[in-house]
């Protein structure tokens, strides 16, 4: 989805500054390496690159001049580090659900595993697996805060940009912290189930994936204050809408296109809107069949997206997703006090399209 | 161990700032609160703040005004952000090491899987632990970077405890990934054994918890390099022997003032100096009971150190923290070129007495 030039940008950005830290641990003790390569290649991988994608647009929308630039390089290396944050998530979230997949491949806490079984090391290899997937975690939140400061040097950049960072990392934490509260939860009925679910779409993504990012380059951009409140006001948005589709993928999307099993969000028992609102629709038997169902590991997925797909509540998200990304995109054409666009057309053209993203049913 | 007017500034610096990121994190929603309040009173209850200690000392042997001055109030401020790598670093490596206790009390993620038992919550009560846990200490990883810049404010600041920030928090990740690495490794000889496990005391330890700490302290007083020579030197050596000490106390100690059950280190299957020196010198079947129980539940700690203490390792230990604190304390006594000492007087006397603690059999 990134344009060619950002994306060899952002390429060569994250292989530059990842390299450098990789050498930094290995001058340590070179055993180091062979479990420092695999957040090198987990980060290097990548996913879709949302979130560089929307540090970089909101710079360009605040007035950022283009890639070939040298002032672009900062809004790029601000990009990168969000990445290192989201390698953190990624490690971090898949010992929280104990996820087997991640991008289509293990996750790297099974892959460490499967490495210490293999080689016949000492000790448990879950717990190795384990251990080492939270410390790589770590390194990845320590790399992200170090890259920020490179990115945003000169104090007037750290003054502009480091409460925006400083709020995203608290924002993804308490969202993701919510959602652990919110799932153990009992006795929740379907209302305020789904309002919980709003609430950790809210933080856990729409903040940190896209309203933030877009914050994030348009504060280093020195966007006027009504720029910035245009690019959060769709970010708010969209950033829902890109985790309510998140949220109908997991239950029916294509695994060779999500990367996970089909119907994984079933079977790990995730709390979504998609779900609460099939719950509030079904009754007797049906409810309990989907509630034994959901979280458990013996159950037949797409059996359960049967039910969930006969109460009608996919169409009800995908109302849901068309109407945050009309309110979102609609914020893209705000006017200053003299009636001109107060963000550049070039912008809106790829901001409309990326909320497109949302909207399609496949990707 | 700190003075009353040092503890009490530390004090309310850290109650100061972990409230109002308390706070933030409660405006999310008021659920948060139970799980954010464990790592609010883990934070405030506080270990020996061994680290904010060497921070402060590091600050007026390096030229620094006392505590009652304002520009004090920085090096406060970068001692309680150690301690709050120190947070993330407990509770994530009492994952890693699957304890159940930590500064006399349950650990944060057995507590935590206590509550959810006790209150009878959905799902798994042990994964909850591990993932509230895990979240808590990324939490306080984050809230450690942004105290870290709110103390290094002026661009003159960061330009010299930024670079030091960055290698001590390196550092210790690094230390504890080399401690997992080193643990499952098989067929390792003693000597590699011992020598591996100096390596890891090197950085998991004497560069985190010493030498970095007065690093950081000086470089924000702007001490003159040979100075911060001096105190790096003497950090490098004590913290080593802080180390061996401890691995003494996790064995022999009192569990009254270590808070950890007697024994400890060796039902963990902690690789120390201690047990790769006794294992060097047994043989048979006494090396074969050692081999068999370190690393057990089942075993018997007091046997075991029955075992080590026959070999004469422990006097061994002695030894070398004899000769570590001797060759560590020389080091303040340097002199620059016109033969002043390079360190006050103040600070070598505090110094001299911080190192003895390593010395002393109990505290």
């Amino acid at each position: 989805m990134l344009t060619p030039d950002l994306q060899r940008a952002l390429g060569i950005e994250l292989a530059r500054y990842v390299s450098g830290r990789r050498a930094e641990l290995v001058a340590v003790d070179d055993r180091l390496a062979a479990l420092v390569d695999r957040l090198v290649a987990f980060t290097e991988r990548g996913g879709k690159r949302l979130r560089p994608e929307f540090v970089w647009w909101g710079w360009r929308a605040g007035g950022g001049p283009g890639i070939d630039t040298s002032p672009a390089h900062a809004a790029v290396q601000l990009g990168a580090a969000v990445e290192l944050i989201q390698a953190c998530a990624l490690l971090h979230d898949d010992l929280i659900d104990r996820s087997d997949t991640r991008r289509g491949a293990p996750s790297v806490h099974r892959a460490v595993a499967k490495q210490h079984s293999e080689e016949g090391l000492a000790g448990d290899p879950d717990q190795y697996g384990l251990s080492a997937a939270l410390l790589l975690g770590d390194i990845a939140l320590a790399w992200a805060d170090d890259l920020f400061t490179q990115g945003a040097h000169g104090q007037d950049a750290v003054t502009r940009t480091l409460p925006v960072w400083q709020s995203m990392r608290a924002e993804v934490l308490a969202g993701q912290l919510l959602d652990l509260v919110t799932t153990v939860a009992v006795g929740t009925d379907p209302a305020a189930e789904a309002a919980d679910a709003m609430i950790v779409n809210r933080y856990k993504t729409a903040a940190y994936t896209v309203e933030r990012p877009l914050h994030l380059g348009a504060a280093l951009a020195d966007a006027p204050p009504v720029a910035i409140a245009a690019l959060r006001a769709y970010g708010a948005d969209v950033g829902v809408a890109f985790q309510l589709r998140d949220d109908l993928l997991g239950v029916y999307g294509d695994p060779a296109v999500t990367g996970k099993p089909a119907g994984d969000d079933l079977v790990e028992g995730k709390r979504t809107l998609l779900l609460a609102t099939a719950r509030a629709r079904l009754s007797g038997d049906d409810l309990a069949e989907l509630d034994s169902g959901v979280g458990s590991a013996s159950a037949d997925p797409s059996r359960l997206a049967q039910l969930i797909a006969a109460t009608g509540a996919p169409e009800f998200v995908e109302t849901r997703i068309s109407e945050l990304v009309d309110r979102g995109t609609a914020a893209l054409d705000r006017a200053d006090e003299r009636g001109a666009p107060v963000l550049p057309e070039l912008a809106v053209t790829r901001l409309r399209g990326l909320a497109t993203l949302a909207s399609r049913r496949e990707r």
